[in-house]
């Protein structure tokens, strides 16, 4: 019997959009969870995360938690890693790329002194944006129009999650419609895997989800 | 025949440690490449890293970058991974809790602001660093001994070697020998690593490393 994926979250894209990606990608049903921001407070204490963080994928009552190491597993059991030890590498360093990225963004996201503030904002959209998107887009183009490998692989999925997740609040800022605008390489794989039948029906069909106000 | 492995890092313990423990611990010989920090400059545009940091790792000519999937790499090729996604999922949960704790410990040490730095260090030594030791002690007991799956895997070298480095400098403010002192469980672990003969004999026989000026 094919086992139970119960997914819980916050009722936003973030962290769980790459694990609700993949796994329609695999076609496996999940509880997709989506916990109101005004009740995690309270829904903490009776949950108790092994983190205290979200999300947690349970698989036939096991608790999942930290977030690539769940779009990995998931990535894996769909199909999506690599066929050796180094391509694996080379998926995981790509990944960890986009995380590096995440804690710029994170950084400026939490500042509270508004001077601070602002000047990490100026590094993100001057360098460290430009940066980061450059390097992808430059993979994008070695790889064959994907990531890592030459081929689909778990992290063009996990990729263009979070870049939907982001470009829920950061095109504002920027003055471009997506982070990924002008990066024709980056673009060409966002429509493959949107374009992916079980993504797309993903993207049509999903709640509408909180958006983070800025 | 045998691929060419050559580590570059600087002269330090640091993150490029947990990759000389695991090649060590597969007996792979390797090139141990340490950069005095005060040729970096000069020698990072003549090495132009990927992502401009190290460690990088060599393996017959191809440039591997970022420390942890170089880390998973090295841990899969010397038999240390799981056995099936879901025990490679426990292992990579650990290891992205071991990079948690890092980035608060980093947060602390590039903290330019004195009054800021100091409130970091505090949060640091009274929440920080008994929180994450008391979730890793917990895992410990929890998987036999290990860190996960409850058996030797990557993951035990990897944050063993991470407290190596941190025990150079952090228990001076902590007033305890090592970071794992009182943490029964990790003390263990500690004795299991650092007794594995080729660990031991690594241990006995590396250079002298540069150690962080604080």
């Amino acid at each position: 019997m094919a086992p139970h994926y119960k997914l819980t979250y916050f009722d936003l894209t973030g962290l769980g959009e790459p694990i609700r990606y993949l796994l329609n990608y695999g076609n496996i049903p999940f509880e997709d969870v989506r916990i109101p921001k005004s009740s995690w407070p309270d829904l903490k204490d009776t949950l108790n995360p092994p983190l205290g963080q979200l999300p947690l994928l349970e698989v036939d009552g096991e608790v999942l938690f930290q977030s690539i190491a769940i779009s990995r597993y998931v990535g894996t059991v769909v199909g999506l890693a690599g066929s050796n030890p180094l391509e694996n590498w080379q998926i995981d360093a790509a990944v960890d790329t986009v995380f590096d990225l995440r804690i710029k963004i994170f950084n400026w996201y939490t500042e509270q002194n508004e001077e601070l503030k602002k000047e990490l904002k100026e590094t993100l959209v001057r360098e460290q944006l430009p940066y980061y998107l450059s390097k992808f887009d430059e993979w994008a183009k070695k790889y064959n129009g994907y990531l890592a490998v030459g081929k689909l692989t778990w992290v063009d999925l996990y990729f263009i999650a979070i870049i939907d997740f982001l470009d829920e609040f950061l095109p504002g800022f920027i003055g471009k419609p997506s982070l990924l605008t002008g990066y024709s390489n980056l673009e060409a794989l966002k429509n493959t895997v949107t374009g992916l039948p079980q993504i797309k029906k993903w993207l049509e069909t999903r709640p509408k989800s909180e958006y983070l106000k800025l």
